[in-house]
């Protein structure tokens, strides 16, 4: 049975799509909604599950995120041609080095984890290092868990594959292929700059919006049903993110932690110069640099 | 004309609905917007438009978001039975005086401005304040002028009516009928009230909006490309409203500055206290603060 399924692995070449078996460890908001895109494309056979948190693994199941829920990493990982590493970032430095002291040299693994560095250097020496393709699917949304997983996530994204140069040549392209099926742009980058630019365009928003959330919830203690009749579209898009799980991101802070303080003072920075402006009424000096502000125009049609 | 058009107006009660003429002053995103809506709805008759940007005047004409432009306000406050004053902050301080001058004891004016205290100050001796209804349709988007007019931007959002007891009743009764048929929710709060809100719930998240596009273009100077491709949804949505026209905001800031400032402190304050934890690498500490941000899916569900 496990000899069939590897042969129709996607390690395999020249295979007819549709036949690969992938395993995805962690049925959350990532692995559910890649789960549905690679059975919406065609592309996975059969989808085998693991998933710590018992009531996750019943919605994967309920949800037909997955075929199957396997007991333990070893059984979900031995049939499968590809393994998906789609838990929170402070277990991938756990998770990962054991699923690749799993796979052969016919398999490929892959993980979605929104930080690099740490992560790549903990594998650095393990012997199945070339077969890991260390890739960030630029996507998200605020909510989490199995029932958080949306179709079409990923269509239109931009996939960062981080410092291709570690991993096997024909597993990177299988792995490019895979998402540029559903379909996804594919970027490379080495793993400190996806990092530091991650802080930038990812984490410092995520920061500033649980800021925001804190800031409103400290001055309304006893005005929410006032921020609830007032809050338009404006409140909502800013704080939108402050919904997200501290199990998800509190593990990114912390693994992105120099980029994210060195971003953040960035953001206090600009915060106290617009405040400085404010506060001493100078209108042309904050006019200015408003319109200054406007040219991210040119980065977000 | 003007005596029959003004028969025809707003104030004249038990009217047949559909046969008002409506001055707007400011054809922007919100006068424009509104225009779309009231005609929209069967809630005016003739649409006059007066705006102090020529190139404006035209493109509201070619949009068909009023039926006219006046050479001036008299011209148009004179047929009108509803004169609705949609321009930013600064120049709202000094034109509405001047359009509560022009206008009879059967007229009704509303300003549909972003702070209120220190323009309800500015005309709370006017011969004519009875006439005027003080109300803020909480929506909006980050685009400005007569191109970013939109239908259906008001439909289910919350109309407040400020100071409402400075208002003559029957003028306040039907301005409030006229954006519930849009249809709107009407709240009532007090002009302090108002402005110390909508600094939590508006002001505060284009601030930091326009402060984490600073933070960002600071940061990527060379980078502009790289921040295209990866940035995702999260970012968007963060940075969305620093889009905002400083025409708008600044005099929005500079009107409400006690209480932006007030908030901004706060915002400032919970940011540096998430720094803390995470220089600190106090991550308890810092997953119960997030965890505390997520309170805010009550607000925002």
């Amino acid at each position: 049975m496990e000899t069939r399924l590897k042969a129709d692995s996607l390690s395999t070449r020249h295979q007819a799509p549709g036949t690969n078996t992938v395993a995805i460890i962690g049925l959350g908001l990532i692995g559910g909604s890649l789960a549905l895109s690679l059975r919406q494309h065609g592309l996975a056979g059969r989808l085998i599950g693991v998933e710590s948190n018992p009531a996750y693994a019943r919605r994967a199941l309920e949800l037909g995120l997955v075929d199957d829920i396997a007991p333990d990493l070893a059984a979900a990982v031995a049939p499968a041609g590809l393994v998906v590493v789609a838990v929170p970032m402070d277990a991938m430095l756990t998770v990962l080095p054991q699923v690749l002291d799993l796979v052969t040299d016919r398999q490929i693994v892959i993980d979605v984890g929104s930080t690099k560095a740490n992560l790549l250097a903990a594998v650095a020496d393990h012997p199945r290092r070339r077969r890991f393709v260390a890739v960030h699917p630029m996507a998200g949304t605020e909510y989490s868990g199995p029932d958080a997983a949306v179709r079409g996530l990923f269509e239109g994204k931009t996939l960062v594959v981080c410092d291709a140069e570690a991993s096997d040549p024909a597993a990177v392209a299988a792995v490019e292929a895979l998402f540029r099926a559903l379909p996804m742009r594919v970027l490379h980058l080495g793993a400190a700059d996806h990092d530091l630019h991650t802080a930038y365009v990812s984490h410092i928003s995520h920061l500033s919006s649980f800021a925001l959330a804190l800031t409103v919830l400290e001055k309304e203690r006893r005005g929410e049903q006032r921020i609830f009749d007032l809050a338009g579209g404006g409140f909502a898009s800013t704080v939108r993110l402050a919904k997200s799980a501290p199990a998800t991101w509190v593990p990114i802070f912390r693994q992105n932690r120099e980029n994210v303080l060195d971003v953040l003072d960035e953001h206090l920075h600009q915060l106290q110069a617009l405040r400085a402006l404010l506060a001493g009424e100078d209108y042309a000096g904050l006019s200015a640099a408003l319109a200054h502000a406007n040219e991210i125009r040119k980065i977000i049609p």
